[in-house]
């Protein structure tokens, strides 16, 4: 099943909005087995909206758009719409009661400009939205049928879910896209390939994607099937067999966090939790205490930026002078004095050069030192990233967190399940 | 002056890319007076590029498209439109070798699958790509122009502005749209907007646009007008009017960061700074740190996340069981003691409800702390932040760089100056 998406809005065209609806819906429909075959923006003109809609469903009979229902915009998405369908629009006081009683309930009155609102093309199917004022439309004519979303990102996505897909899906029934991704971090992508490779050509029919970001690479594999248990089944035999040749890189599935992982791992095991942070200059305690309920493992740590915060932490002065604060004896001192002030089980450090400046030949920028401290001793761990600044951080960050996982799990890979898109 | 936006990639259909060349695009354009009238995204299929270029061509008979011209994607594109042209491919001896000496460069070799980047279509201006393997490519002929940029990010964004953007304002010449941004924080849009009614009665023919975020509330104003100097001085002059209203809560211009412009000052007064954070867990030191040269100013500081580590620092047990972690006098003695211990001219703390869990009716979920020490004392703040835990906690990490910067500036405004979008 193939239809058409229309966005409206001239903020879209100007590029002050960032188009994340279209990439919701893409993901949504796909998963159902619905197939966006273009994508049309306009900006906010009845004569546009018109003009896109109507050829729209000259190609594809069914189309959905976003935008331009709200009372600023003067509804004009559905006096465009409504237009083409030759529909009246007609006031119902029932919606017009529903909008007004969200209303009084968040203490605001309604202008008359608000009654638009509660107009509905004549025939057309009323979407509640339980998120907003405006509700979502649906038109069935000769010419075929138009589904209209609200633009605000929220409302959109309510929806679609509670609307769209369950109505479309009992429609589809033909090829389902499901996938299933691990996520692997502390391997370059080209090594990864080099690895993968024999489990590669084994794949087919299913596919295999590289998505590199600062926090790893994750492979999503895809199944374009009728079944969706055969494509379950197909993942995850697949999944395994990727899994096996990489085990110790993957930590984790779909959209899985690392530092969540790393909690869990570590709320299991009774063990707490410290950060002597450098260049990172707590993102990694940021990370962590991302994650709720974080405080059960975590307990803090120093963000010794400075020397002078190296040296109160008890590093002593003659390892930073001698070997400077990028260090493998830096680190070292920094995790342990650690995990004595703080009386964890478990504390990391980390020093680096994130530039853009303060770079050598012998330390380049990039060049990050770790230490991992705990009551069987200390591993430390040397890496040089590329990118930005900001990027180096990012990724350090995710290096320490992946450290500590390893070091607690020597080998137990995640186990398997897929995961939708 | 108008064109169209032809975007080439099923990827992008199928969500999984989110398309950030179209809003570089539409701004970049905007800029230079050129509207982008309707944007279309097709999938990787050659019927669907063809058909969606003549449509656009027959529209507005100027047309950018952007991916569909790598190695892998058979240079598909290309190939499309080139026979829309009637124009048969040529191979270009000075583009292989440009392509092959980058290569080497890099130590990879190339495959013959790569000639193909090499062809263009007859008649065609070539757009050096110096980031990357394929020439953007500008076609003529009758039915219109249409200009031929690859997908990646990177490269489009060098072409756009050097090969795209000066041959294009040269033909513009007509309205300009140019914008000054103000950036404001710690008020909320309603307040903001009833502090500005009077002043936004007198801005026409310049719109206002209050873009809200988690930093807080940018105020864009934008002038759509033929002269460049009369627009940037109507924006001055209407920069300053607004800003006289709700000058402490303006910390800058375009793009500038908060945490940024905090630095500067601090540095310009020769101040040290150091932190004690609890609920943020390391975030603000992590935004601090992210400006290059933080280390003159920033000397780090303590993630006070447990209570123990809020004792290690010195905060007394009593007033963590009187009054609780999250209140006025812990945060006091977590900043004066923070101050003490790193040896700084100003500490900030700051302790709160980041959620989900933990709040009451006394203490909700988004209630913060703050607190900051100098050698004049100690000012503290409350705080009760809507949001996400990690939506709470970035609101509140900028309260306390807001709250810095407060203390310092004490009512000095920054100064003005256009910033194009």
């Amino acid at each position: 099943m193939d239809l058409e998406l229309v966005t409206i809005g001239t903020e879209l065209l100007l590029g002050f909005t960032l188009d994340t609806n279209s990439a919701f819906l893409g993901q949504a429909l796909a998963d159902i087995g619905v197939r966006i075959t273009r994508r049309t923006s306009v900006p906010d003109e009845p004569a546009a909206v018109s003009a896109a809609v109507a050829e729209a469903l000259f190609r594809t009979r069914l189309v959905i758009t976003t935008g331009g229902l709200g009372p600023t915009q003067d509804d004009l998405s559905k006096h465009a719409v409504a237009e083409l369908f030759g529909a009246p629009l007609e006031f119902h006081p029932e919606i017009w009661e529903t909008i007004t009683a969200r209303f009084a309930r968040m203490g605001r009155t309604l202008s008359e400009r608000n009654r638009c609102q509660a107009e509905v093309p004549q025939g057309a199917t009323v979407l509640p939205n339980p998120r907003g004022t405006a509700p979502g439309l649906w038109l069935s004519g000769p010419r075929g049928e138009v589904i209209m979303l609200p633009g605000v990102p929220g409302e959109m996505r309510g929806l679609v879910r509670e609307e769209v897909l369950p109505r479309l899906a009992a429609r589809a029934g033909g090829t389902v896209v499901r996938s299933l991704v691990l996520r692997t971090t502390g391997i370059p992508e080209s090594t990864l390939a080099e690895r993968l490779a024999p489990v590669e050509e084994t794949l087919a029919p299913l596919t295999l994607a590289y998505l590199p970001s600062l926090e790893g690479v994750d492979l999503r594999l895809t199944a374009w099937q009728s079944d969706p248990h055969a494509a379950d089944r197909a993942l995850e035999s697949a999944g395994a067999r990727l899994r096996e040749r990489v085990a110790e890189h993957v930590y984790g599935l779909g959209e899985e966090d690392l530092a969540a992982v790393l909690l869990e791992d570590y709320r299991k095991h009774e063990l707490s939790l410290a950060v002597a942070e450098s260049c990172t200059g707590g993102m990694l305690g940021a990370r962590i205490t991302a994650i709720p309920g974080s405080s059960a493992v975590f307990s803090g740590g120093l963000i010794a930026y400075a020397d002078a915060i190296k040296q109160e932490l008890g590093v002593p002065a003659r390892i930073l002078e001698e070997h400077g604060a990028v260090s493998e004896a830096a680190v070292s001192a920094m995790a342990s004095k650690a995990r004595e002030r703080f009386k964890v089980s478990v504390s990391v450090a980390l020093s680096g050069i994130a530039g853009p400046a303060g770079g050598s030949a012998e330390k380049p920028v990039g060049l990050v030192w770790f230490a991992i401290a705990d009551a069987e001793g200390t591993e430390t761990h040397r890496a040089v990233f590329p990118g930005s600044r900001q990027e180096i951080r990012i990724r350090a960050s995710q290096y320490a967190l992946w450290r500590l996982w390893r070091r607690l799990r020597a080998g137990v890979p995640p186990t398997a399940a897929p995961t939708r898109l």
